[in-house]
C-alpha cells in the first residue's frame, strides 16, 4: 500500500509543481520573444522527476506516470496487479495536484490549469505523432537507464528528470507537453472544454510511445 | 560550535546568493516577458544549496533552513538543544548575508533586499497556502533523499538543490518564495514595511509544511 | 549490430530533441532579446546526450557523433571496421532523425530543420575556425572523462552532456553549432540551398577540430 | 609538466568558452529585459568548470584560477613551486582563450572581449566588495568539496561548476564577474581602456577573496 500512496504523492507533486510553474510564468509557446517562459516550465516539470526520483525512488521506483508504468508492464518488471494500482494512485495524484493548483490561483488572482491541448496551428494528427515521437524518446530513457544490466545505477533518476526537461523544450510547441496519461487528465477536468475533447490523444499517443519504446529497448539491449 | 558556525555560514550563503541574484536580475514575476528574472532567481536560490551541501554538508548536514530542522527535530533525527541552536545561528546568519549584500548595493547605485511579500493579486490566504504547500514539498524531498535507509545517499544534495529550484519556479509569483523563515527574516529587517507586518507568514507556513512533510514521509517511508 | 542499432538510434534522438527544439523555439542567434531561444535549443542538445549517454552508453560506448568516433579511432580505442560502421549508423540515425522532425512539423504549421549555416556577419573562415575550436574543446572533454585511467567514470555522460550546452552557448552565434558531422548531414537534406552548400565546413571543421583534441590529450595524459 | 599543460589548456577553455559566450549572447547585465543573456553567460562560466574538472581533473586538480591555487598554498595542499607554475600557465592559458577568441570574432563581425570592469552605477569600492565577497563563497565550495576528509567526493567538480553559475548570476550586475585574475588579464589585454585601468580590482579581490576562504574554511573544519 505504501508504494500506491508513494506514486500518487509523486504524481501529485508532478502536477502541482509543473503546471503550477506553467500558471505561474503564464507559459506561451508560439512567440519567441516568451521562450523563457518555455524553458523554465520544462525546467520545472524535468526537476519534478529529479526530486520524486530520489525521494520516492526506493519504494515505488517513482513512476508517476501509466505510460512508464505500461512500458515497465511489458518489459516483465512489474505485474499486473500492481501495475493496475499505480496508474489507479497516479491518476488519483494527478487530480489532487491540479485541486491544490486550483486552491492556490483561486486565492491568487491567476488562472489557468497547465492542460494539454495542440498549440496554434497544430492539427490532431501533428500532436498525436508530437505525443507518440516524444513520448517514446522519454520512455526509451526511462527503460534504458533503470535497466537492471545496463543501466546507469544512482544516474538513472538525474538522466530521467533532465530527459523530461529536454522533451518539454521540443514539444511544448505542439501539445504543452504530455508524455504522461495521468498528468493530463488531472488539469482536463478542472479546465474542461478543448482540455477535455482532446483528452484522448495525450492517452492513447503515450501509451503507443510507450510500447514502441518497449519494443526498440528489446531490440537493442536484448540478451540474444 | 563548529556545526552551528557552519549552518551561520551556510544560511549567510544562501541569502547573499539568492537575494542578491533576486536583486541583480531585478526579479519581476507578474510579467511573463520578464520570466528569465524568475528562472535567473530560482537557479540562484537552488545552486546556493547544492553549493552549500557539498561544503558542509559532512560538518552540520547542511540545513541552513529551519523549517528543515523542525522537521529534523520531529523526526528524531537532531535532539532540542542542537536545533535551537541551529535556528539561533541559521538567523544570525540570513542576517549576516543581508547586510553584505546591503554593503554592495549602497556602493553601487541598486537597491532591494530579495524580502518575501505577497505579489501581485495574491492574498494573505493565497501566500500562506503556497509557503504550505511549496515547503511541504521542499521538506519532503529533503527527508526523503537524506534518509538513512531510503535516501539517495550523496545524490541529496543535488536532488534538494535542485528542488529548491522547482519550488522557486512555482512559488515565486505569489510570494517570492520563502520556504525558510531565517531566509525571509535577514531581508525583512533590512527591508521593514511589509515585508515585516507580513513575516509571520514566511515563518508560519513554512513551520506548517514542515510538520506536514514530517507526517507524510513517516506513512510512506515507516517501517511498518 | 545491436550497437550499431544503437548508434542510429542515438543520434536519430539527438537530432529530432536538439533541431526539434530550435524549430519550436525559433532559435536566433544575432539578437540578445532572443538569447532565451539560444539557451533553450543549447540546453536540449546537451540534455539529448545526458540522456543518450546514460541509456546506451553501456551498449554502444554513446558516440552520436562521426567527429567523436574519429577521435576514438585516433586513440585506439576503437577499430577501423567499428569505427566506419559507427558513422553510417550515425548518419542514417541523423538523417531518420530530420525526417521525424519534418513529419512533425508538416502537421503543425511550422518550418525549419536546424541545418547549421554560418550566421549573419560570420564569413565561411570564421565558420570554419569556430567549429574547429569548438568542436577540439568538445572532443577534449569526451576523451578526458572517458579515458580508462584518468577520466571522470559514471560522471562522464553528465559532464559531456552538459559540455554540448557550453559549446552551443557559445558557438550557436557563429554556426548555429554543429560540432557533430551527422547532425548536420541529416538537416542539410531536409533544408537543401546553403545549408548542403556549405556542408563541407560543418564535416571538415569537426574532423580537424577531433584531430587536435586527440593530439592534445595524448600530450597531457601520456604515459611518459 | 604535463600538470602546468593542463592547468594551461584548462584556463584557456574557460576564457574561450565563457567569455565567448558573453560575447556571443551580448550578455547586458543592466538591463532586466535581458536577463537571458546573464543566465547564458552564467551558465557557460559554471559549465566550462564542470567539463574541465572531469576532464583535466585528475591531472592537475584543475585549478584554473589563481585565487584557487592561492588558497590551495595557504591550505597546504600544494607546494611554493607548483603554485606559482600553476599561476603562470593559468595566466598563458587565458590569453591564448583570448588570442583564439579574437580571432573568431574578428573573422565574424563580432566585437568584445568578455573583459571584467564596474558596471552601470557600481563604484570602485562597489566592485572590490563584490569580487571579495563573490570570490568568498567560491572559493569555500572549492576548499569545502575537495577536502580529503569532509569533502564531495566525485560530486566536487559538479558542485564547484554549479557554484561559479550562482556566483556569476549574483556578480555580473557589478563587475561582470572575475573571481579569477587569470581570466580577468587574458580580455583585458585584448580590450585595453578601462579593463586594463580596473585590472587590480580584478587581482586583488580575488586574492583577498582566497584568504578569507582559508580562514573560514580552517575555523569550520579544522581538528581541534
Amino acid at each position: 500500500m505504501k508504494k500506491y500512496i508513494a506514486e500518487m504523492i509523486g504524481t501529485m507533486v508532478l502536477v502541482l509543481m509543473g503546471c503550477g510553474t506553467a500558471v505561474s510564468l503564464s507559459c506561451t509557446s508560439a512567440d519567441p520573444s516568451l521562450a523563457a517562459t518555455v524553458i523554465g516550465t520544462a525546467i520545472a516539470f524535468g526537476l519534478a522527476v529529479v526530486a520524486m526520483a530520489y525521494t520516492i525512488g526506493e519504494i515505488s521506483g517513482c513512476h508517476i506516470n501509466p505510460a512508464i508504468t505500461l512500458s515497465c508492464l511489458l518489459s516483465g518488471r512489474i505485474n499486473v496487479k500492481d501495475a493496475t494500482m499505480y496508474m489507479i494512485f497516479q491518476v488519483i495524484g494527478a487530480v489532487l495536484g491540479s485541486a491544490i493548483l486550483w486552491l492556490l490561483t483561486d486565492n491568487s488572482g491567476l488562472t489557468g490549469t497547465g492542460a494539454n491541448c495542440c498549440q496554434e496551428g497544430v492539427s490532431i494528427l501533428g500532436g498525436l505523432i508530437a505525443e507518440i515521437a516524444f513520448t517514446f524518446v522519454f520512455v526509451l530513457v526511462v527503460l534504458g537507464t533503470t535497466d537492471a544490466e545496463k543501466g546507469a545505477g544512482k544516474f538513472a533518476g538525474l538522466a530521467i528528470g533532465l530527459s523530461l526537461i529536454l522533451v518539454h523544450l521540443a514539444c511544448i510547441r505542439y501539445t504543452g507537453t504530455s508524455v504522461n496519461p495521468a498528468r493530463s487528465i488531472g488539469p482536463a477536468l478542472f479546465q474542461g472544454g478543448e482540455a477535455l475533447s482532446q483528452l484522448w490523444i495525450f492517452i492513447i499517443g503515450p501509451f503507443i510511445g510507450a510500447i514502441l519504446s518497449a519494443i526498440v529497448w528489446r531490440v537493442i539491449a536484448g540478451k540474444k
